[in-house]
């Protein structure tokens, strides 16, 4: 390409930035710091195939998973519903077989999955961890859980508040639920799934200690429907587990240790979101020197991906902040301070009082952090 | 969501721009001018689905081409090499068969094809406007285009430079080739494939008067591979039809009425380029008022996606104006004009020449452009 | 720099994008279609320089607004606070006159302006199209002003809700406005001012009569405020006039053809905003086949940079059509209309009724929209 | 904003993201690791402001350091080249006394300087940590050097091949540069100006002993000229200090403890870039276990924002891997790696060499690393 070459020549000024432009085959990090003595991983598990109603071949979910940056899913196509079977072998077990090498060598961890598609009540179940998915496919549902159980499944309720089976969109709590509950055999129920939260998802997954999962539910091309690198990721739930292996992260959604997000929306009990909160948020100058009536700035940096929206909890007395501050993922930005107090001890603790407007512990609560302050009166 | 609602009503700035935000099912229209009669149409005639090695299920191909701007494709899974062959059902007229109601449905006109897919020589060929698929399925090569002339196709040589085939990456003319050219049955070749220009091909394609080609040969999700929005589309030819009928892109293939497209490289026959440019680039202000001694701005539009780059290709008496201008696609640039002539003419007529460094003729040679104006002095 | 050719020749595949990336001077159109035969010119009539307490030389407006895709801008340093003028020449006219001649080399419209600073009320007025800025410095505001409108000047009030003069954020109108208004010395207002918008002065402007405005009033470099290359652009009026000279502008304002813009939010007469809608909205299948129970697809594409948020305001017996639309700028979407009348005329006539509600008629109204349709039964 | 409300409340999917979008004042950092027991600090020592030719108000080059991310500025306005001395204040002092307390307040270390701008030889040279830049007012360039000398001024030859004094752009050294160097006034050179990089300078850097710098001589606003945010950053000088106190820069600089940066460009001694390359390359898994005939990815995350273009330096028996790889910033890329081999050792260790093409040693060498592996052979 003889002319290309000539106008790389002519424009010597365009090249030092050439390198970023490409198709390129990479990961993008969910920046997340490890908490509490666990690993955070980023997990999707929920999602179809070709298999069932999916649009992409098995092994599209495994490089779609390395390249968001997760680090583990599980695929699970419906069981009863299979649109594509007049041109698709049936066999419930082939989407995880096929996807596994792919994801395995790409160092995703890769879970067995199915999605149980009943009818309200008790409507879709995800049964994650299976051995033998088509032993799942059972005349009804009680059969098919009954299976799943066997198999020592993990089982979550999804989409409680999906309009196809809920057409005011508001999530509903059924006797098969209870019935489900009381067996011991409902384990978590999805808070997010697609691009939706469920409040009332949210609350029993408090009422009843279930544990919450984010997940994308995707049947199109993940890059068709989201633009990760421009903002915009599928939901996803964060696992805080021993290690990544398939084991350990069982054993995490079975003791509830999860997070869920969905973009800039996270939720989940305070220890969980307050330690990512307090290990990813950075003040860069935590003692400050102001004289009275001066304004400083006082420097956060925020480490994660998510936008933290902060807004004032409480007043101090002899010292005006903002109201409200967004903390912008990957971002440092200013907080200012005005010291409205003429006289202060020369070493003051102050502490500022927020609520994270984004992070709910639960659909009615914000996440409530401090920012603790020493302040020094500037000598004049 | 009663938190979110908070942080609109605290930070009512950031709304006015809410609305660009979003998981959007959108057409991003490719901008080129309709033509010397013919409406221009933006063109795929080689992809993949999981009927042949492809990762998608056909009707995801018509989603693509709707939201890529384009207005025809065709689906050319391979006849010969059908990796999924124990999941998918192997009948070759499937995926034509699922996408078409898609694509139709969505205003995309879907054409059928097939990859006759053979050693080298004479290599990968597309058969498009076919009947029946499954006849193509045959011993030997010449048997299937025997076929495939049969079904009146049109029939052009893939990726002829495809390291697949060419270890050394030099695409190689076989007498085979001759022996398909000389009864009449090899209409066009790929010029472009996926992301890789091929000078031989091109310098076939005028020796031999075969339709230039430009396809993205993708098996994999195209927003996997591609960021249309961000200034990296898939390979795509243009084709200069009386409408959008199957008829009449069949017509105009025949007729050889196309240029080549990969981002920001065309290739094609100098009328074609030739009017493409002048159709799309708006001189603002052509008649200039200029003192001796000094500089003027010439303001140049350019409407299509593709950015041209001029290489001044001469210079004018008595002027100076620069040796390289990018004008940017969807964007308005500066030509600064130097008059350096003491005394001139009350009404001068000069014309710029550049040529376009990245619309190619030939390999080795870039479209000739001049810009017509008329220059006044300044009274002083 | 041999290593970067280097790393061309073994990374081919990303050259063709290359000339997308570099740091240009180029224009970005803002599109808006010409209506009811005036050109729509895009207007910035308030901001400062280093001659008042602006944070840039003035030329750098000039080019600001070359880039902005913005037709004429006013420089509109305040008269009676200048924080920098132990350092710069306090002339009143200097700002303007450094400004011009880059302005009208790049093809900008200069008015010349000031903003005469007082306390509320009146609070703060911009004068421009005045002769001599120095003449406005006077004791009082009436002094200023009637030397203002002695210099023919259009005048109109300031960011009316500031929160600098207004603490609460509502806008008031005190005894002096009603005094500027009955003299036929108020023409205008600010119904949008830098990112916000202030209902009280849209209705006001209704109420009174007075011109529109939307202005930035940017004392920092615009490109350190805004992005608007990616969504984010400063505030603008459109104005309709006869063409782009600083005497059919002024014509044009003292005419009230205006319509304010900040991002994807427009205010302003019905008969304005229902013809910009109109000639930049294009239906592209307005005559539709449909069957009994089945539904199809209207394509809709949208010439300008703003998302028309559409809002369904009735519904139509015998068919089903979505409850909200976004019609985003410089894109192609979908409306997806299904037919439930089981027995309908042979040429149907309906309009899909809508409101816009980001385009505000008056700050509690939105334009009504409609889209003509023919539909046709399909015949089975 | 009544309708906006309305507009989040039916599309609530769009409100999970809204917080990305919006007119922020954020500082984005430039990711480099901290080495060899310095904190590696992001500078610029070449800038104006409307107190010489440039075009802002010196508070906005605080500002402009703080969002781009750097440590450490220096406002260089010229001392001899004064254009808007008839309206702003002569005095060379000013533009630094009014940008420190902001530049301060940001916790950005401000550094004094000056341009000393004479003709070539010996062109124009920048004298930093200065105390009173009037008095570098002097007729000859040997007094005003003399003067810098007599402050304690650090002192470097600036755009050594500017096309303004080196109408080839071929960079000269005269003998007064050999007179300033023999004396020990000259201690550094820019390698890079603004967007350019000299590859003369780089050698005499080296032959001298001279420390190498990069600066950006902005004139216009950084964000008219720059898009940092997409990749396009001002260039900047590396420093490595043991803080960032004006006085640790210094030393720093007298000990030529710098590395250049033009966006993926980057020049330096080999130990600094070498650590560098170490700090901020993850290799996930440099264990791998490999079957005869297969082939792994290797994982590797590269933390910086600079994009490393590895060209292969060697083959290893037995073992294939690619002859490039980029290693995007911020991403995790795959290399992958066959095992040829039948037979291997146990444990076996290998190491793959790569140059990287885009730091530079020399101007004709580039780094060379490599990434030492332990395999495996599966068992089978």
């Amino acid at each position: 390409m003889k002319s290309f070459r000539f106008i790389i020549r002519i424009f010597p000024v365009i090249l030092a930035g050439i390198l970023l432009l490409s198709p390129a085959r990479v990961r993008t990090p969910l920046q997340f710091p490890d908490i509490l003595g666990y690993r955070t991983l980023k997990c999707d598990f929920h999602m179809h195939t070709v298999f069932s109603d999916g649009n992409v071949w098995p092994t599209v979910r495994a490089e779609e998973a390395w390249r968001n940056g997760l680090d583990a899913i599980a695929i699970t196509d419906h069981i009863e519903y299979q649109p594509h079977k007049a041109d698709v072998n049936p066999d419930h077990n082939r989407s995880f077989d096929i996807a596994r090498p792919d994801g395995e060598k790409l160092g995703i961890t890769m879970i067995k999955g199915s999605e149980i598609t009943r009818k309200m009540p008790p409507g879709h179940l995800n049964a994650i961890f299976i051995r033998d998915a088509s032993l799942l496919a059972k005349d009804t549902w009680r059969e098919a859980l009954a299976e799943a159980v066997k198999q020592d499944a993990f089982i979550f309720w999804n989409h409680p508040g999906w309009k196809g089976q809920q057409p005011d969109g508001v999530a509903r709590w059924y006797p098969e639920h209870t019935e489900l509950f009381e067996q011991g055999n409902l384990h978590g129920i999805e808070v997010v799934n697609e691009r939706e939260y469920y409040p009332e998802a949210h609350r029993w997954s408090i009422e009843y200690n279930l544990t919450m999962l984010s997940n994308s539910d995707v049947h199109d091309p993940v890059f068709m429907d989201y633009d990760p690198d421009h903002g915009d990721h599928r939901a996803y739930t964060l696992v805080f587990a021993t290690d990544n292996s398939v084991e350990a992260i069982r054993e995490a959604l079975f003791d509830r240790r999860t997070v869920v997000v969905l973009n800039n929306l996270m939720a989940g009990a305070e220890p969980w979101l307050q330690a990512i909160f307090k290990n990813s948020v950075q003040v860069k100058n935590s003692t400050l020197i102001i004289s009275a009536g001066e304004s400083v700035y006082l420097q956060v940096h925020n480490t994660t991906a998510v936008d933290y929206a902060l807004v004032r909890a409480d007043t101090i007395d002899g010292f005006e902040f903002p109201h409200e501050v967004i903390l912008y993922g990957g971002k440092t930005v200013l907080i200012k301070i005005k010291r409205i107090a003429k006289e202060i001890p020369e070493q003051l603790q102050i502490s500022l009082p927020f609520r994270v407007s984004n992070l709910k512990v639960t659909p009615d609560e914000s996440l409530f952090v401090e920012f603790p302050l020493t302040i020094i009166p500037a000598s004049e």
